[in-house]
């Protein structure tokens, strides 16, 4: 790949090939193998975010050897759902490492850091539903916004969000986590005109059904515009609201 | 069983038999026996309310048979469900009976008519709810509440179910009926105190199931203290409600 | 808050704000925020009961911190779903708390006591249905119930139920526990006219689906004004019955 | 077939085959081939009991000529689930067809009659569920039973089962049918010690979903030895009914 | 409660009180209370077998306690899904009982034992649903039955069912266990006519969903006259068999 | 209500209330009641869109009576989920709406129209989603976007949606629709990095189950980023995209 | 597009592209566009099969519109899912079309005709899976299969799959159609070792589900190697069959 | 069964049984009997594969005593779903067999070796799907296949399956695992015309349901001819290619 590369960008050098035309030539190249993952460096060109690592079913080896090639190729790295053991593992590996231990992400900045693109209320509706909602808001800050946290603030005490309303108001996105019978997004959409990215939570029992009464109400919001992501998706939501955030910087 | 009752009575009157035992044998006495169906004239007695007739899968002839037997028995009736043919087989042999087409029921009240026990709200989240909504409505009638309506305030304008709290803040229960994400009854169990029983509808697109998404919102409230029935069971809601309000009678 | 708090008693004092007035201000004062929990000390205003700590998935600190605002603020506390640690914790703090192992409670109760509003049953079908009972029956307790228990009296031995009944007909509300089938509201609400308040279980094998079996038998049940909360959800039942024994102070 | 069947008796005719061997040969001859069907006439020997003719998703005509072939080989049939046209052609073609308009079958006994094997109680919860009793109560007619119904005898109202207890305490099988919760075949079970065939039906609204309410009710039944068939199958429990009775033929 | 029994028996030997009227007393007379389960000694009269103890969710001292009980009033016991500890515990303070680790029984016969009723082959398709098997072989086997065990005969094999026939060709009834996709009870329903009782399993991989695919196939069987009890329950299905051998023994 | 806007934009003309101020009591101003449907014409002032009006379930009289409302208080209207009657009815009473048979939506533009706030790509999986993906479309125009129409670009065919990549390659958001598995979101979603909303339709067969199958296999999507709203829903997706493209307009 | 492909082939002619080069290029051109749908001529080139017309959901004349630039293209057709109008529609069009009632399909023979590839056994359980049967079979014959019927050879009556063997013994793939509880397949699987494909029916009743429980059935299958396909696609099961048999054409 | 087999094969020898008919009546012969399992020696000459041995739910002393069985009667055995204990013990007793820790399989290779047959490539969407497909490539390798792997190619970067086409091109069948929202079947079954088996995984989160929503996904592709195993059924993917690679070896 390296050749093509050079042989690419000489190109460019030379006048034969148009940056533009490079640009989109580079966003289709294969990508890089190592081992039984491929890392998709080129991401970044393609979607304007990097490649996140779901540390997931890996052993905390084979996320630190990803966090490397990340780390080399892009300047930093972002890993969610990560245990106790792989955190450690990147810490040790690389002091400046961001671990959030509720959000379970670990994240070494790029340098210069992402420039801000815009604003992300993040809001629960309980307190159990701040795992997911700190994933959201740590994603979110990674790829570029600026997070309002708004926690705590069910519909059974419907004073909590409208008190909380001034705190979201002027944001630019409001992802809304909540578990139980979901109906949070509903009523912030209703509240306001931004786009509003539902998360539903597996937090619940009984006929909670993991986050499936969640996820039914929110698909059936009765607020038009509402958006829903899967059950305890956090980076979804995140990876939903940078998209959005990135429309901005294209216009003039 | 005319025979029991008649010895039973003259053992009152000749003052062998208390009342409250006679009473007392009366709930336990056989049903009446009309064909297929067994009618319950001693319901009256345990519940305190009379049966009420599920005109669902029955002819128009044997809603007017059942109908015509409760009329002799308990001076009245009630049947829900009902089509246009069972109506207009009701309206033509009870000029006074009243019918209902948005909740589909025939009502013959009783004369004297039932006490006024106590105060139902029936509140909807939208226009489509209404149909379970006035069934449930016509039935708390008929069982001795005073009903207010509060039609078309969910969630997603949240100013239209705070505008109506003051409609609803005095009474005794409330009844919410919603469709979709079936929030609303989150939104108003938190607003008051008052016993709050959840009716899921149909109504809705999508994943919602039939009803269920509605339902599995209602039964993972947040809200503490809220009770749910099945989907688009505007009766049972009404039966629940009266059953509360009879304990008021009850005291001194 | 408390400058606002204290403004408003001045007002009070002074005759410029009617203590009705009052009141209905105080309804919608902002909750306590302490760390990512905000307490809504007047809850207790709007519906009547103080907040209880639901103890899943919080740390035994948490618990204890949560515990001490509310005893400060309401001069007791209730806790359910406590661990064996929890309520170490609590009893170590709190002396004169109230354990439950079965229950899985933790309970203060204020001083003087809250005064009783009336009687609720808790019946249940079988042995393994007890520790949703006693949830229910602890919370009950709490909220200003007398607490009738019926335990093991399932409907495959019917003479258990029809014998119990002596137990449970005075009282105001009845809280029926079950699990498998789910059959005995449906017979409790046919032998007696009061409010019903089924819970289902999740007790059972196979196709019982942890509850889900049971709780479709009772929203289905032939038994009109049976209404049901979600499974396992003894506290939900029991917040409900307060709801409605506490109609009965509103009157003269 | 015929030529193998000639060939077989003229052996046990002449000796060379004992009738076991002719028996048990004739248990595992190919069946009948008329177009599409394959009609299996020696059923009756494999099961005891004659094919029986589910009439749906067939044509009128296709109904009768099966029928006929069945009149021919066995001098009666019996058809389930015929609908109005079909049940004209029978009656056109076969004068002495019995057409039971409820149960929805079509019935040409054979002649001498099935001897009487034993007795089945057929019960149902409520009125809408006797189109599926009947179904049931005819087929067990025709496999030998003497029947007894008992109708409109759900839990809700206790004392209809209990004073029915008598009309079925002497049969030996109960098959028991009930839709909405399913919990009729629960409290039979506890009654009687006799074999309880539980059929649910998809008699219900809401989250009865079609008879599953009452399937998973009946399947998870609080009463031992409750056998379940699938939803709204009179057939297949007056058949399980049938080979229950055969064994008692088999006995001195 | 003994006090009644002692008047009823005295009044029996008295005279006064015909056998068949003490007998049906008997069946009424409340259970026996143990702490917070009911045991109930005259279940025997009612059904004709004695209550079986499950063990699941109870303490070892509570298995030994209830099943001293029923050694004290019945002679012996049965214990269904006993873990390791319970049935030591059993094994220590009744040396006699029977402990099965397969079907996780403990049986303590009593003597003289329980007359043989009849046979009952148990069947399965694979070697993991033996435990099953196991369960329901013991079961009836306490409950008057003489068993066959075939097992590994699933339907991919087809050889193996036909070669087993004969083993299973002279019962009385036939109790078939299967997981996967639930086949065998319909081959096995049709090749015989005998009453054929269907335990799904909660054997399998990704879409059995934990035995419903199973259960699903032995409900939609194309075999008339299969009925089904509940995933894994070899108790419910032995239940059955005895119920229906039970009927043998009330014929001259 | 009129009074009250009078009264508060005469305030604003004399300079007691600043049109901030004003604005914002606008937005909580009552709904219009007109019989049992409340018209939320303020909701144009909360989210930058005016009501859009959901005609199923309502009669043809209904749908005009609400649409001159809308045509009086904002010069014109949309309706979605029109039928053929409610189609004529709007047109005679409309002679400029334009009705879309495909989409089923009857538009009346406001005029001077509604400002282009950016560009939607609407891309279907195949030609069955064409409705849904039209009633997007149409939505999305009314709400002020420029509409791209991508149709039957399903995965099966790769080639198709490569080939179609520069039609979307410019837009600001795309909408998926697809029944079927659902897949083709992902494969949009990883060719660019703008927002992708994904719409399952209840396109398909067998165990598509009316969209469930599309619905989650677009919730669990591999591509990040991706949100979904309900099945069939195209006017949710539009109005979603729509709050997004409003962004644009906030900004400088 | 013409252009394109009279440039390349005339390249090809001239000895400038090879053969191999114009196919690979042709597999990859864009696909026809008429109106809404787009038509993939080169698919034959891809898959080695023309395309299918589904039917369903189109108007009888854009199945004809569509069916001539097929017949165009192709020398012939082949439409599934076709209702009496589209049938007659395309009879009146192409007087050579064969029409085949049950399955539900419209076929016109490319001449000459598709090589034989070799034989497809369609097996079903009933005589009501026979119209999903008829399809694949119809589909497997265009596809260049050589078709066995064998109907109604379900297992509940082993005798007649067994006797039925001979006629499938000799093919290369067979394909399994069966409702209910979907057990043939695992039958046929576990008889010989050839390709197995199930194909589950909606036909059932119950608990079927519209073919759910034939469909888990199947999945779950104890024969090992046998794969399965979406609920009464008929059509699936062919192409998979001709998928199979094309194989063995590549090869010398 | 030795005794047969003797008599059968001298019988061969004597030229009074021909080879032919000596084959067939292999084909029925008994299975062996060890205990609780039978294991079925001639299944390689119905099937024309050896038995595999799912160790699943056996202790490690009973997969050795069976794997030792069929290593004497086939000369090789492979156990499937092992685990460490279970691998250990085998590696003891074997030394030649080869642990695969990722497909958890223990293979020991008849010598000589199987002929190859055909190739199959193995296809994961993810790295997850890896330990799915690495059983159904070890699986397909005992069973005579040529195995490609092409890991981690899912459809959310489509260049990875466009790059990798080449690799998988040439092979008879492909075989795609992936989990998620399962698109990569339909992609790859739109880019090849070979057969395609699918193989759904329960990898993912929320509403992926342990691999349901995959499992819908590909049952609903909507490219025609891909068929589908159950989830996380490697082995069954690898036998039914198996199945169609054995064909090939029939003609000459």
């Amino acid at each position: 790949m390296k050749a093509r590369l050079e042989a690419l960008l000489e190109a460019v050098a030379a006048g034969t090939v148009s940056p533009a035309s490079a640009l989109d030539q580079l966003r289709h190249l294969p990508v890089e193998n190592i081992g039984d993952a491929r890392i998709d460096h080129h991401r970044a060109l393609r979607s304007g975010r990097a490649e996140v690592v779901l540390a997931s079913h890996k052993t905390a080896a084979q996320v630190v050897a990803i966090a490397e090639r990340l780390a080399l190729a892009q300047g930093g790295f972002l890993c969610t759902r990560i245990n106790a053991e792989q955190g450690a593992a990147l810490a040790a590996r690389f002091p400046a490492v961001q671990i959030n231990d509720v959000a379970r992400t670990a994240w070494l900045p790029v340098n210069p850091p992402v420039p801000v693109l815009g604003s992300v209320a993040v809001v629960t509706a309980g307190t159990s539903d701040i795992p997911v909602a700190e994933e959201a808001a740590v994603v979110a800050q990674a790829f570029g916004a600026r997070v309002v946290r708004v926690f705590d603030a069910g519909v059974a005490g419907l004073h909590r969000i409208l008190a909380a309303r001034p705190e979201f108001d002027g944001v630019d996105v409001v992802i809304v986590v909540a578990g139980m019978e979901g109906a949070l997004p509903s009523v912030v959409g209703g509240l306001i005109g931004k786009p509003v990215i539902a998360v539903p939570t597996s937090v619940g029992y009984g006929a909670s059904f993991g986050g499936i009464a969640a996820l039914l109400g929110m698909l059936n919001s009765c607020a038009e515009g509402v958006t829903v992501v899967n059950i305890d998706n956090g980076f979804g939501a995140a990876a939903a609201a940078a998209r959005i955030l990135s429309l901005g910087i294209d216009r003039p």
